[in-house]
């Protein structure tokens, strides 16, 4: 049987890091997921003013004062990409691709950068459309699979699915040189609209169109509604109360995803009541 | 008429400042009420290390950070004490004795350190009972009124009354020399109750009884149902919404007033909402 964790915290921008915080000095047994580099939208964050305590920093002087502060509370960050997570009633299992993680509570503090839709891909979300390429791979045995990839790192994804896929067709929307299999066509194009009546049929892009079985969109996140099924989302944004609870026992959520003002602080704050809301849950199921 | 302030800010503790750092950024014009040593809470904290980029600080040594981030923003605090607080419609009268400020809105932020209250206290409020000596003084010309004050601060105050009533009692609860106008009764015990039918007759101290006409207790908050008249307080606290906004249009409030954990990232986080929200709020109102 795998660890159960107490915490499992997923992400790595101001609203995750806070969090870990205080999981460390409340003495839980927890991991982070999310990136060495923290986040990306801080990173290229121009000048911060308005983080009380640090004047005119700019996203990047900032991202080292947290990652000081992370290495002297002996937080590493664990580098995965949490594809799904399932609450299964006293625990929550944490699905990367063929690994799986278990903890008591999650915290939920991936942000809002899951892009927007394509035409069709909601309607078509299990029809064909798909997050997770190594999960699905097996219903493409001998058939077509078009991956629509935001990372170099799904390369690798895209690799696993050539050796079961009659065919795969790779879109990079990156700008990172491309290094796949020779076996994967390499189309660079952008994709516009699924289409497809009761399954996808094709993809268009801009300057032309494919006919594929499937089709994997592999973005940097996931949208909150995706990544935790039956979670409450309203204008897009996971609902929560004050004490950071969202509609699941046991499921916290922080930061941008949880709604605007969208600001570092803010989402601090917000990690910190996470955080100490599920020490209180985790202390009073661990009491049962 | 008195110039009319954007939003004017109550409490110079981390929720206070980091709204101000956002009023100042969204260029309003505001006023933060406040003291210069910003918060005694902070000042006397021993170590903070969940405030996200600041690892093994002191109080004191935050408090510094914080007050370099308001100097390089220019940002002053005003040192008076608010009183009251008067929801007039289209903007809010905040009262400090017998001066006056007007702001279009309210960000309270003052936090919970109004202490607990005394027996008979809440009964007798307005029945002889005051928190604002200088307002009511002309209630108790040529009788006696006791004064519990918690501040050196106030010594001004009884002082005043003593130009009025017949006779001021006053007790320190400070350990600062009181130094006071020779008419004053300086008594040195605790109270614990004030007694009264229909309206204060005694109050009542550990090793003693005093007969008083009014007693005015001089916390150095005030409740915030005793700030802000009609405010909906919920578990003694402001009730909120996750816009940080009160039950009581224009008036925003943040930090541990609104409730816990009672984190310095939370409430800079709330400060954050709460001053984005007054200046939505404040540019509704002016396109009107």
């Amino acid at each position: 049987m795998s660890e159960r964790y107490d915490i499992a915290i997923i992400g790595s921008g101001p609203a995750g890091l806070s969090a870990a915080l205080n999981a460390r000095i409340r003495k839980k047994n927890f991991i982070i997921f999310g990136n060495k580099e923290l986040t990306s939208k801080l990173a290229k964050a121009h000048e911060i003013n308005n983080y009380l305590g640090f004047y005119k920093k700019s996203g990047k002087e900032l991202q080292e004062e947290f990652n000081k502060h992370l290495e002297e509370m002996d937080i590493n960050i664990t580098e995965e990409r949490i594809n799904n997570v399932y609450a299964m009633g006293d625990y929550f299992a944490l699905m990367v691709n063929e690994k799986m993680y278990e903890a008591t509570s999650v915290i939920l503090a991936t942000g809002v950068e899951y892009g927007k839709l394509f035409d069709g891909e909601e309607r078509l979300l299990g029809k064909g459309v798909g997050y997770c390429a190594t999960c699905d791979a097996p219903l493409y045995r001998g058939k077509v699979v078009t991956i629509v990839s935001y990372n170099k790192h799904e390369e690798e994804e895209a690799n696993f699915i050539a050796s079961i896929a009659s065919k795969v067709n790779y879109i990079p929307m990156y700008k990172e040189k491309v290094e796949v299999d020779p076996s994967i066509e390499i189309i660079n194009d952008t994709p516009v609209g699924i289409i497809g009546e009761d399954k996808v049929s094709k993809l268009k892009l801009k300057n032309s169109e494919i006919e594929t079985d499937g089709i994997f969109i592999l973005r940097d996140s996931i949208s909150p509604g995706q990544l935790v099924p039956g979670l409450k989302i309203v204008d897009n944004h996971i609902e929560v109360d004050r004490l950071m609870r969202t509609s699941i026992k046991g499921c916290f959520a922080a930061g941008d995803i949880v709604g605007k003002p969208y600001q570092y602080i803010k989402s601090a704050g917000e990690g910190n009541i996470a955080a100490l809301s599920a020490v209180s849950y985790v202390d009073s199921v661990s009491k049962k």
